[in-house]
């Protein structure tokens, strides 16, 4: 037993030390920052080759250690990370240049790939096609088109044919545990639902104990996570240690516990073979009993997390388990679930809280006793589906998953009404998790909705109070550029010309607002030196001579490395042909509300606000939005009396 | 058997004159207006109490006459229709006037109310809950926002449980027909489902046949369609003579059509009782055999739809169809399916393309003889589910209805397969019915993505071919805005004031884009009478006092009635108050796919174009886009030289 528990040691330790030294990105589950990336934020290092490598890796050691964290959300970042480096054509450093696989280097497509791996990494965790599909567009995307709709689907239908294919490979026992349970990995379907009106009530219980419980778990990991990065914070070593200490936290309880509990003995009913064994799977482990009888509570421990589902969900088995190994394994989860997530490991929250609300399911269902009709497993799989929706906050996903993963259609009312119920309750008191750590990790996330006082500013006023506007001209000094890229850090300048004369109406001079340019587009001129030594406009051809649609795709911002001569500082620029022409708009009165509906509706990084009035003297520019000055948060900072109307009267 | 059909002829009858007379708007399955209204095109008296009512007797009486056509698409209306009046409080004529209903009377929360109606609707139709939800985001929602995915889910929990709780109650035979499948209507999970490499071939084939059978199916409903529209045209008489002479001919067709073909012998092992039998339900029809013999074609004929589905699904019964019975089925059904739908009753898609789907997939079964391991009732559901992809061409939505249909998940790998060959392989040919009906009744639904065309004309150059931009003063003459009501048909004008004093600038005299006006404000204002003798600015409370908050919510139109005495056309109205002062705006030079993008994304009506230009003497706006103008029907009308580069190279 020692050596075993010496194993887990130092399957923690490695797969600690990889993700510290390797990939500090691959730690924890990946699912928030798929979600920032999919709403226009990105995460550096996120999606690399080494990333993949660690976490995989990592995640089978964290897996195989004992450690209390599931496989699933590292499974949905891996799957992204392969869609990323498909995408791409492989790494940043060894890449593939097929000419056809630059019509999918464009933001959009990626986005699509990254959403179709995040829905077949969830499809390969709960082996759930549909769930998949579902997930992506639920919790993962913000923009949802109908294409992606049946690409995520194609993607989750080749996951499960593989999927089959394996399960039929391995079904003589070839591959170890793999395949246990095929498609369908927690079966219940062999129970005949039956329940009247009075277990409705019972029903409604567990929902609302899901959803208050749920809201509570979130609260208490927030506590943990903002702990822990205090700690994290201190170093490598400090990451390390803590890592080794939750592991051997785990080991102690796992292998202590048991000795608390007495033996049971043995149904009649069961074959000796199944009942009080000493293999790696099955319902009844011996431990510390004689034959004939069987731990209830080492047999929850001491096997998989998958296998310990498999026992709690157990139907027509109504005294297998007691109460007092439920409430035992239940507290330890709990403790265990909290203190694990956010070590420096690969880890899922889907497995701890799916384990924790089963517990809670079946000790209700045992609470019940004879006022219900329904089984005890079902109690379970109704109270993990509970916690998860308290925790998660997601529906229709979530009732897919369990769906398929337990094969009762006719459990599918139930189900849908624990959820929408556990759902409301705990959106009373809390947001959901993954809001919580998108918030922790400070990850400037744009809402769906915007907040209701946002009606109340407009974007003039949001303008005024930024630091004052900074635009280029068409044909620019090449010192300007150098000294606007040196002292701001802004991604994007309007490029504004005086003294255009006015087609429409010859002999009219006005200022014209050319458009907007982007950062990246005005490093690439510099390091191209390509300076003219009167300001004069360029042709089209000079500039596909000099620049090929592959460099202008690039989003290179290291400028620190171009050395300009004082004889270059005084040449000149043509901007215009590097001028995003037609960027979207807004007139100075709009309220922020409204222009957010435009900012996240049409993906934007930057808005320029212009203004209502048209005559002599006007600029054509008022200001520039970008992510940053739409978040709720900085806006209330600016406007400090705005934050008292605040509340949370966020219309979901 | 004459009495029967003389019954089927009165009750087409009686649904007919309901439809022509009361509610020529229940016509059909609805479910393309629905699409359309939420795309933002209001089809006028679609969701009135009489269409309501209209829908439900006549969908009843077209149902039961025999006719080929299903309650699908007409129960999806019906959800939708009492959706509306819940939402509204009542019919137009008789409204609960309730302070705490005017917050759901704005456009986007009827647009939710719809969607949920339409989604509880599919749910009631299949018994499918989930499948609802999907057919909802992927088949008829423009717009998504999570918020609707949870809310559609409550609305499909409630008619789940409601369903449950009728089916429990009418378990003992109390209802007739009803509860019949229970929650599961064709269930198929008896079968275990093995399958080898050499059977997804087979299933490979089920596809590739159901995407070209589904858009031949489309392309001659097409056909059929436009020829009905020519009779329709001719009058209510037409209506009426069209219906019956469908309905006569499908009597003759079912009652003469089984003695083609020959009686079978009962298979020994199954019971007297269910063998041969002369009910409303069973398996197998004795009609015009000696006791001991069924005629399978009777079997399918005789019964409702529902259960010739039934039949055809049916499993481990090999030898009880024979292919004979089987083709004379398929093409009398693929008959009365094109020829059915575009009478004058509430009819649906689903039923009839299920019914012939399921036909070919168990044709294809016996073909396959031995080769295969899959069962024929498998082979009939998965013929289905193909014709439906390669009809309608969605994939998720179908995908977890037939898993709600027929209770087994282990079919989940080879459904996704069929539907997403189908669907690829129809949308190869032609576009999918839905689309197809709503270009037929010339809805301007407005397409997710631009036609990549689109990119190379801008905004001005479209603005140049309409008509001369119409704009209001601040401070407008009553007589311009009769004239102007009277001499368009405009839908919102901008409103620009000359020489305003630019805060910002004192000094400084400038045109001003004050933004734009309905229709509906300027009718209202006209009603009201609320003139000013000097062209002065009013103050807010002026207007408060004169119009409620419900009446500049009201979207009349009706200007005919207001009679304007010579004097008060001489008088002046300030339109500030009335004027939307941030319309969305759009510079010139962007492209119109571009301008589209935002059109859509943002859900608009009128779209400003603004001119790069900053100078004396420019005019604030352009042009007005609407979206007639922004259909790529209507823009290939006015620029031919596109049309040529058409094709087919949207974008999916």
């Amino acid at each position: 037993m020692f050596r075993k528990r010496g194993a887990n040691f130092l399957l923690t330790l490695s797969a600690t030390v990889l993700v510290v030294f390797f990939a500090p990105t691959a730690a924890g589950p990946g699912i928030p920052e798929i979600k920032a990336y999919l709403n226009g934020i990105d995460t550096p290092n996120m999606y690399g080759a080494s990333t993949l490598f660690v976490k995989i890796i990592g995640s089978i050691g964290a897996v195989s250690a004992g450690l209390d964290l599931g496989k699933e959300g590292p499974l949905v970042h891996i799957g992204s990370c392969i869609a990323s480096l498909l995408g791409q054509g492989g790494t940043d450093k060894h890449r593939v240049k097929w000419r056809w696989y630059r019509i999918m280097n464009n933001d959009r497509d990626r986005r699509d790939l990254i959403t179709c791996g995040a829905s077949s990494g969830v499809c390969a965790a709960f082996r759930s096609p549909v769930g998949g599909v579902l997930f992506a567009l639920e919790e993962v995307a913000t923009w949802w088109r109908s294409a992606i709709l049946w690409r995520t689907f194609f993607s989750t239908a080749v996951v499960v044919v593989v999927l089959r294919a394996f399960i039929e490979f391995c079904s003589s026992g070839k591959c170890g545990l793999f395949g246990n349970g095929g498609l369908i990995m927690f079966d219940v379907s062999n129970v005949t639902v039956h329940y009247n009106m009075m277990d409705i009530l019972g029903v409604a219980l567990i929902g609302l104990i899901g959803g208050v419980l749920g809201s509570l778990y979130n609260y208490a990991l927030h506590k943990v996570l903002r702990l822990y990065s205090l700690i994290n914070e201190r170093g490598k070593l400090a990451k390390i240690l803590l890592s080794l200490t939750v592991s051997i936290f785990t080991s102690v309880c796992l292998y202590g516990l048991p000795f608390l509990v007495g033996c049971t003995k043995c149904d009649p009913s069961i074959s000796k073979f199944e009942c009080s064994t000493t293999g790696r799977t099955g319902n009844y482990k011996r431990f510390n009993c004689p034959k004939g009888y069987y731990n209830d509570l080492a047999s929850l421990l001491f096997s998989t997390n998958d296998d310990a589902v498999r026992n709690i969900f157990s139907t027509n088995t109504p005294g297998e388990f007691h109460s007092v190994s439920l409430v035992i394994y239940f507290v330890l989860y709990c403790i265990l679930g909290l203190f694990t997530f956010g070590i420096a490991v690969p880890s899922g929250l889907f497995l701890p809280i799916i384990l924790i609300g089963s517990a809670y399911g079946r000790l209700l269902g045992i609470a019940m006793g004879s006022y219900t009709k329904i089984d005890r497993g079902l109690y379970a799989v109704l109270g993990a589906a509970s916690l998860m929706a308290g925790s998660m906050r997601m529906t229709v996903s979530l009732c897919v998953i369990f769906l398929e993963l337990t094969n009762n259609l006719l459990l599918l009312p139930v189900t849908m009404l624990v959820l929408l119920i556990a759902k409301s309750v705990g959106d009373c008191f809390n947001p959901s998790i993954y809001e919580i750590i998108l918030e922790l990790k400070g990850l400037p996330f744009l809402d769906a909705n915007p907040e209701p006082w946002m009606r109340n500013i407009s974007v003039a006023e949001l303008a005024d109070v930024k630091p004052p506007l900074i635009s280029l001209r068409g044909l620019e000094k090449v010192s300007r550029i150098v000294d606007i890229l040196r002292n701001t850090t802004h991604n994007g300048f309007p490029v504004i010309d005086d003294d255009v004369t006015v087609p429409s109406s010859e002999g009219t001079k006005a200022r014209e607002l050319h458009g907007l340019i982007l950062r990246a587009h005005l490093v690439a001129v510099l390091k191209k030196k390509w300076f003219l030594n009167q300001p004069r406009k360029t042709e089209e051809w000079e500039v596909r001579q000099r620049f090929s649609w592959v460099e202008l795709a690039e989003r290179d911002l290291d400028f620190e490395q171009v050395a300009i001569s004082k004889n270059e500082m005084e040449m000149y620029v043509d901007l215009h042909p590097f001028t995003n022409k037609t960027p979207y708009t807004v007139v100075e009165d709009m309220s922020v509300a409204k222009a957010m509906v435009l900012f996240r509706q049409v993906a934007l990084r930057h808005l320029l606000i212009v203004p209502k009035y048209q005559g002599a003297g006007i600029y054509p520019v008022i200001g520039i939005l970008t992510r940053q000055d739409l978040r709720a948060h900085n806006i209330q900072t600016v406007f400090p009396h705005i934050a008292k109307t605040k509340g949370r009267e966020k219309q979901k």
